[in-house]
Formats: C-alpha cells, sequence, structure tokens
C-alpha cells in the first residue's frame, strides 16, 4: 500500500497583506500532479487544511476544487483531519455524506471512534483520524478530568485504540500536534516545564506502523522515521526562506513501512531573504528569482527617499523592508532600553503597552483597575 | 411522484438580536417529521438555506444535522438551490460530491446546465435548479450583455431550457425570485417603473408543470395554483404575524399536478403583536402563550418605570416594546415634519441622512463630494 502524506495547506493564508490564493493554487495543480504519478492507495492530509476558522471563500473554493478531483476524477480515499487553524463545525459540513464517496473528514473527536480501515494484499490497515483537539475536550469525551496536558491527551487516545484494537494489524496515526523530538533541545527544555506544554512524548507511539503529522512547517522525522512531518505546502513566513518543502511517499509491506520518499514541491515565488545596499540592489542581482517573496535587508546608513517604491520596480514582490541598524551606539541605546524596561513595574509596563497600542495615555481611572487586578493577582500568588 | 416543497430557512438568522437556532433546530425536526410522514419522492428547498453568506457555526452544524438525516436516514433526494441570502461560493463546498449521494446543491449559473431527472411510473420529471443570481451575471454566461433585468433574465433562462427540451415532458423550475402577482395591485405598480424592477413576470413559466419558489416568506400561489412560494420555516419579523407557516405537499401524474396540500409548521414561539395598558399587560392575559416572542404596543400616555423589565417577568420574549404616540397635535407635528422633507434637495437629505448615521454634521468637503455626484447623475439623466 503506498500513502502520500501532506499537512498545513493554511488555505486562505495572508502573508504581509498578500493573500497567497494563487500560490495555492498552483502547488495545489502540482500537488495533483503528484498523485496522478505516484496513484497512491490513499492521501493523508494531517490537519490545518484552512489557515482560518471563516476563510476566505476563495479559499473554500480552492479546497473543494482539490478535493472533488481526488475524489471524483482519481477515485483515491483522502484521510483528513483539522488542525488548530481549522473550525471543526465548519469543516465538519458533509463530512457524513462525504464518507461514502471516500472522503473520510475527521473534526470532532467522539468516544468509541473507529478507524478508516483499507485493504492491501497483506491484510488490513488501520487509519487512526485525530484532528486537533483541547487536552480538555479529550477529558469531556473521557469523562476523564485528570487529563489537563496534551501529553495526557494522547496517552488517553492510544490507551484507548491499544484496548479496542489488536497492534499486530498495521495502524497508522494521523494528527495534529507537537511531538516532542521535531524541535531537539529546545523542545526538551520546553517539555521539562510544568503544566501548559504543547509536546507530547513521540515514544508514545511506538507501537504504530507510521504516524502522519502536521503542524510543524518544515518536513522532518521525529525520533524515528516512522514519525515524520511532512511540512507545509508553501513556506508560509520568512522564517521558513531555508525549508525545502515536500509531501512524503510512504511504501508499506506486511511487515510495515518499507520505503519513505520525499518529493519536492516547488514553488513558482520562493520566500527568500536578501541583505545588500540601496544601490546594488536596484541593480537587479540580488536574487536569480526577482519575482520571489523578498524580505529585504538594507545595509545602507543614511536617509533613503522611497526605497521600497524603488526596489519595488526591480522586486515586484518585496514583503518586508528592514534597515539594518549597525551603529554600535544604537545598539547599546536599545541595550540601555531593554534593562531600563527590566526595571519598570508591573503597572508601568502595562501602561506603556497601552499607549503602544492605544496611541493615548491611559486614563488614571483605567490605571487604577489595571493596578488593582495586579494586585489581586499578586494577592493569589502569595496565597491570600 | 410525490414533492414537498420548502424554502426560505434563514438558518442563523437573528431577530432583534435573538438567535433563532433553537427555533429552527425544533422547527426542523418537525419539518423531518412532515418527510417520514409524507415520503416524498424528492424534497425542494429553494433558496435562502442560511441568512447570511457566512453563517453561524451553529446554522452549519443544523444545516448539515438536516441534511444529512435526509440524505443518509430517509434517502430522500434535495434538490437546493442558493437564494439572495446564502453565499454561492461557501454553499457550493462538496457539491459535486454530495450529487453522487443524491443531494443537489446548486449555487452557481453555468452555461448547459443539465436539469436534476427523477422518473415516476408516468415517464421522467425534469427539475431545473436555478439559483438566486443577479441580472448581469445571467448576462455573462450567455454572453448576452442585453440582458439588464430579473425579467430577461428569466426569459433567457426559459428560453435556453425549452430549445434544448421537450416541453412534453414534465419540467419543474425551483427558483428564487420575485413573480409578479405575488402582491398583487403594489405589484403591477412596481412593474412599470423603468429598469431596475425585481420583478419577473409569472406568465413567462407557464410551460413549467410546477414552479417551486422561495423569496416571499409567506405561503401563497402566483397567478396559478401550480406556480408556489412554500413560505418560510417561520416567522422572521412581527410583518409576518399573521402569516400560517407551511410546507407545500405536491402529487404529480402523468398529465402534471393532481394535488396541492399545505402541512402546517406550528412554531414552539409564535411572534405576537400585542397592545394594551402597561397595568393590563401585567395581569398576563395579553396573550394565551407567554413564551411566545412579543411585539408590545403599550397604550399609557404618561412615564412608566423600566416597562420592559417588568414585562419580560410576565413575558420572558418581548423582542420590542413600542409606546404609542396618541396625541393628535404630535400626529400632526409627523406629518408637517414628512413634508417639510419632502420639500428638501437631494444635498439636504443626504446631509441629514449623513448626520443621523455618523452623529456628526457632514464637513464641507464631503459635502461638495455629494454634490458633484448628484449634479453628474442629473446631467446623466437629462442625457448630457
Amino acid at each position: 500500500m503506498k500513502l502520500l502524506h501532506t499537512a498545513d495547506w493554511h488555505l486562505g493564508k495572508i502573508v504581509h497583506n498578500v493573500h497567497m490564493t494563487e500560490d495555492q493554487r498552483s502547488m495545489l495543480e502540482q500537488f495533483v500532479n503528484i498523485v496522478e504519478e505516484e496513484q497512491p492507495d490513499a492521501i493523508i492530509i494531517a490537519g490545518d487544511l484552512y489557515d482560518r476558522s471563516i476563510p476566505p471563500k476563495q479559499a473554500v473554493e480552492l479546497l473543494n476544487d482539490t478535493l472533488t478531483t481526488l475524489i471524483n476524477d482519481f477515485n483515491i480515499p483522502v484521510l483528513a483531519i483539522s488542525g488548530n487553524h481549522d473550525s471543526p463545525d465548519r469543516l465538519q459540513f458533509g463530512a457524513e455524506l462525504f464518507k461514502r464517496q471516500g472522503l473520510f473528514l475527521d473534526s470532532k473527536l467522539k468516544k468509541d471512534r473507529e478507524p478508516v480501515t483499507l485493504h492491501d494484499s497483506y491484510g488490513p490497515v488501520h487509519f487512526h483520524l485525530i484532528p486537533y483537539v483541547e487536552p480538555a475536550e479529550v477529558a469531556y469525551v473521557f469523562e476523564d478530568p485528570s487529563i489537563k496536558s496534551h501529553q495526557e491527551a494522547a496517552v488517553k487516545l492510544i490507551e484507548d485504540i491499544q484496548e479496542r484494537f489488536s497492534m499486530d494489524e498495521r495502524h497508522i496515526w494521523i494528527g495534529h500536534a507537537f511531538l516532542a523530538g521535531g524541535m531537539e533541545s529546545e523542545s526538551e527544555e520546553r517539555l521539562s516545564m510544568i503544566g501548559g506544554s504543547p509536546y507530547i512524548d513521540a515514544h508514545l507511539f511506538k507501537d504504530f506502523t507510521y504516524v502522519a503529522l502536521g503542524h510543524l512547517h518544515q518536513p522532518q522525522r521525529v525520533t524515528k522515521e516512522t514519525i515524520r512531518y511532512s511540512g507545509s505546502l508553501l513556506k508560509y513566513s520568512f522564517s521558513e526562506a531555508n525549508h525545502k518543502k515536500s509531501v512524503t511517499a510512504i511504501e508499506m509491506e506486511e511487515s510495515g513501512v518499507s520505503s519513505i520518499e520525499k518529493v519536492a514541491l516547488q514553488p513558482e515565488r520562493d520566500f527568500e531573504i536578501v541583505e545588500g545596499y540601496f544601490e546594488d540592489l536596484l541593480q537587479g542581482e540580488a536574487t536569480n528569482q526577482p519575482t520571489n517573496y523578498l524580505h529585504v535587508r538594507l545595509l545602507d546608513d543614511g536617509q533613503l527617499i522611497d526605497p521600497m517604491g524603488k526596489l519595488r520596480k526591480v522586486y515586484p514582490n518585496i514583503l518586508y523592508l528592514e534597515r539594518k541598524r549597525i551603529h554600535s551606539s544604537t545598539r547599546l541605546d536599545q541595550l540601555e532600553k531593554v534593562k531600563q524596561r527590566q526595571k519598570r513595574s508591573h503597572e508601568e509596563l502595562f501602561a506603556s503597552f497601552y499607549e503602544d497600542i492605544k496611541g493615548t495615555e491611559i486614563s488614571e481611572y483605567r490605571n487604577q483597575i489595571v493596578k488593582e487586578a495586579i494586585q489581586t493577582i499578586k494577592d493569589k500568588e502569595r496565597g491570600k
């Protein structure tokens, strides 16, 4: 059995005020071509189909077009879950009717959930579709108020599966979550934080044949080869500029996964960070692909007149222009500011935040309310 | 063949700040019971499934539950179109996949559209699903820029059907529009207005076996028995207080419609207008059903302290409280005001409108823009 694993489409995403819909459409056409070439037995979309709970209508149209093609033209089962960006209620529309067409769209956690079971010549493969849910929802569904963290929620969900099904057969977990190991050192540090940790220990999943994850945008394995993030469809921020986006093709045999391959996605307009002096950049040599989405870092010191306007004539899709402040004196000034800030009281910090956001000074009346709120919290912390 | 015809569900409707979702849910349960009892061969929903283009998630859930029950539990084909309140793009999600399940959900006008054809022992019945569209969209689809009015759009659509299909067979039109005859005298007057008329001449539809309409909220026939509005699911304003809501059951034989019956819908909370003196109303005898949604008209003259608060203890669902101004002098004052208003220029009217809406006087700069716009329109009207 061959699977294609993708996630984090984020349809309807807006980056620096630019709608990504056209880029997403071109990328999904590429995805459909990959499907046609690879001829998988099932397609997994591990959450964040949309970027927000009420996506723009163009995004709705694009998802509709894509799923309709996969189901109606190719007749390949699609197994999709909602991620933290999706609205479970809205994504659930039609789900019961879609099932009969081979589109399994799960956005709500239920008790006694049945996996979707597909077969190959070696026997059944069970797909467990676990939509993104808060720990409180798992606590509610399993009537177990002791579940407070994502880790505890995952323990419960896995326990439930292992109680009801024989793990001798092949089981696939489809989830949208932070699995520890995904970000190495940083993640371990966060794991040790008491409470509120978003991380789940990847070792919990050791009995699953394959774990198809969404949430992290970089394609990567977590602790072992068969626990994987497919990564997002596109780059969605400049922090992803160095990513190589792909979908993951998985081959399974009787004993489990026999091969894993990343099939590259080539964006029409890439995300790129370029750095240089204004006059040099105007020569147009900062990038091989001037239509890329650019984050431009200008090294110039002095005043420039309308640098964005001028640069956009050469690079039409600059999303962000940054002036590098390299005076050491300025840097010291900033350090000094940070130090000053650290000395300020909660009241002062809030007043400054208020002014930043609202553009006017906080009134005495409101300041009083803030003071009292802070006092209440401090009292509580001291156990009064 | 037996049909059930309903329309104007307006799921997600808010009336005087009250969400109607629970009333709608109870009404749709009643509707599902009617379906179970009547066992129709098809169900028609003639537009305005939702009240707005982005309905609240509870409305999405309710529509999903209802359609899923009709299709999955009863296996009865559902033929639905979008009305002027629905978002064509959002309602289109999954439409291609739903078709195979017997849910025909049409919200976009296409060229060479095929009807949905069902069969009984007398032969085929063709259902033409015509979503609500602006005349400009019909002009675009048929590449005929001469189409400017709803009337011209309907002429074109009917022509197109009659060219491509034999009208000897039975044809059903499902539409969401204003058909003339629906409001008698008033409508004829409006029909005579040059351009921009929303009305369509009902006689255009004479060759259709049945015309299933949505848009007007009162169940009614238009010029003939087989051209009908089913009316809305619920009362949605106090102007509908005297309506009797129903769904329409239609029996068809070889030659056409053989019987039409209105199956009553009984709301849990009715809309009612009550009138009386404050002290009398407090006795609780203004209505047999104190939980009804009430528009209360108080006849009292003098000052009353918190009448809404006090009345709500007896009638919890008062939506609107009106004080009747019965001083004849006041009435004359108002008449005088209306007369004065009629004398005012367009500029003055706009300035007053602006002040009403924005709460501040219009600036000289903006007033100038309005003046110029009005002048442009006047010039155009004079054929300059």
